[in-house]
């Protein structure tokens, strides 16, 4: 059984046309298919993955990323897993998944989405079914958890619009919530895409999200191909925006949102929300019901990935092309050590709503996280 | 008159030898000197300024910078300036001087010491000398306000040093105000070099600073070369190292502090401050004389420096060495736009201290700063 998807809302501009993509895909030769995120948005490049490797190297290298998108993709990788182990013995069978889940799970600590999806895809594995028959199941099951992104995508995207009353012109986001990190319109962005077709003129202030630029690179390529009002900001400047009384409001993903609503999201993102609380600004996470996590009860048992600092040493631009040091600039710093916190926990305290596919939720957060979860 | 400089602080280690430099320094052909600073901590090279037309460029496109060396620059500029016109009339050499002021004023407009220098050396200037005594006095001028700088650093380097009690040890700054900001040992670094010399153990947090990376390529550098231990890191991370109580104290730089006591430094600094608040952190603010600017009440009158797009656009670096798409990296940003204030500003009542030569002030500050500029 395979779904049919909706028309999808990955716009990208080629010359005078404007294609439809997903950011993830399978192709008719069973082969995975991603947006090559590192790549853009210089160049639009689709990434083949093959087998269970390259789905880890998809992940960990950031060929995919944002939590929702690293969840399917996962779910992807077991479906080419148990291609593999068609001719095995049921035990077998099932060792093979339980060996590649393990080691999908250990491409990025922090998403929430990456162990929700594998345990889901292993919960409908049983050893009473041939492994044809579980093969069969796994495919189809990954491709409902996709659909429900999608689905969950534009249920947050319809709740979220209607926050953004006609007092909100300025909205700031960091790093990609977008159909970049879903498989369609977003999570974060998803308000944003639903405010602009149902009429209303929005601007929206991206931080560049060092290190890795995911919102210059990725927001803001995705908001062009929208034809969305956007200006990309370093994310030292927030606070110049917020004292200028130049934000209305800060829409943000999230990778991890625990029992008591902390929600890791992409470093930098805990100082937006101190902003917004200094200005008296709302600050709204957005986030699909596989990014909460039951099992975690605070921000503070959250484990935060630490990437290579080269990742940060390795972007010491100035800006003096005349100067013709451009290969130079991009060499490591040669000296000095550095840390690379890939995210940071946002209080719950801090947060104003967490827009999710089954309404709005209200500080204090843990009975409504609750209670959404179980119904 | 020409003073006689101490020895300087600004140590470069060059193989297994260390030198001892200044930021800026005329050599004996009467040209200006300065440590090229675009191109640290990749290369160490000497730019040469030999006219009126060098100078500007050195400001603008911040071969140097930091408020209290572009003062001094500044005052340079008028030296060259007054030495061109020594042929001319007592009026036309006035005059050449205002045109000249003028031009140095323009090139960057955040900064007070800029302006400061600028009055002082004018003033000194009287219809009634002949253009070569006012030559004289000029350069004997220009000398002053440089060794002022040194001896304010110094001042501002043992007074902020007796802040740095045992329960300090982690200390976090922005941007650069160390030796490179100023002609030798810094304003905000003063405190930390002063501290080490006092063999105390510290450990500096520097924020890269977003766009150009004064911390990460300037500070990180300066640090580096004293043995400092320190972390670079991504601004947006800074919140980060706060929630898991790592900071113990901020300490930054001014490029105008107005009567009330607000100040503006470099971008990124106000959501320090707010760390700071939040976290109950001391944050701190150095400075030398020349950087107060009384004719200016409050932060809001600041004119704020917004910089040529093109260097936020142009550090769209991932790091995939193994992409070999280095070159890519750095071309434009294809589609967006973007914003790029240099400075912001940080309220007064954000700021624990403002560390002076004459003096640590405490909050509220305008009664302080009026009677310390008026002794």
């Amino acid at each position: 059984m395979i779904k049919v998807f909706k028309v999808l809302k990955l716009k990208v501009k080629v010359g005078q046309e404007t294609k439809e993509y997903k950011s993830i895909w399978w192709d008719k030769e069973g082969v995975v298919n991603a947006i090559d995120q590192r790549k853009l948005p210089f160049s639009f490049e689709i990434f083949k993955a093959r087998n269970l490797d390259d789905i880890c190297f998809t992940i960990k290298n950031m060929v995919v990323r944002g939590a929702p998108l690293i969840g399917v993709t996962a779910a992807y990788g077991l479906v080419l897993t148990s291609q593999t182990l068609e001719k095995k013995k049921d035990e077998e069978f099932i060792n093979g998944l339980v060996i590649a889940g393990n080691k999908l799970s250990k491409t990025r600590p922090t998403a929430a989405d990456l162990d929700n999806a594998i345990s889901e895809i292993m919960s409908i594995v049983y050893t009473n079914n041939t492994p044809k028959e579980n093969i069969d199941n796994i495919k189809c099951e990954s491709d409902i958890l996709t659909q429900t992104v999608i689905d969950e995508c534009l249920a947050i995207g319809k709740i979220g619009n209607q926050l953004i009353t006609q007092d909100i012109s300025n909205i700031m986001t960091i790093c990609n919530a977008g159909a970049l990190a879903t498989v369609d319109i977003g999570t974060a962005l998803a308000p944003i895409r639903k405010a602009k077709e149902s009429g209303k003129e929005l601007n929206i202030y991206v931080n560049e999200t060092r290190p890795r630029m995911q919102g210059a690179r990725l927001t803001a390529w995705e908001l062009y191909n929208e034809d969305i009002s956007h200006q990309i900001i370093t994310d030292n400047s927030a606070g110049y925006f917020f004292k200028k009384g130049m934000i209305d409001m800060v829409l943000v993903g999230a990778d991890r949102i625990v029992r008591n609503g902390d929600t890791a999201n992409k470093i930098g993102t805990y100082i937006l929300s101190l902003l917004c609380k200094e200005h008296s600004i709302p600050f709204y996470v957005a986030a699909p019901l596989s990014t909460f996590d039951l099992k975690t009860k605070t921000g503070n048992d959250i484990i935060i990935e630490e990437r290579d600092g080269l990742e940060v040493r390795s972007a010491m631009s100035v800006n003096d092309e005349q100067d013709k040091i451009a290969k130079r600039r991009i060499i490591h710093h040669p000296h000095s050590p550095n840390l690379n916190p890939a995210f940071d926990i946002t209080p719950a305290e801090n947060i104003t709503g967490i827009i999710t596919p089954k309404g709005l939720l209200k500080n204090p957060f843990e009975k409504e996280i609750f209670q959404m979860l179980k119904t």
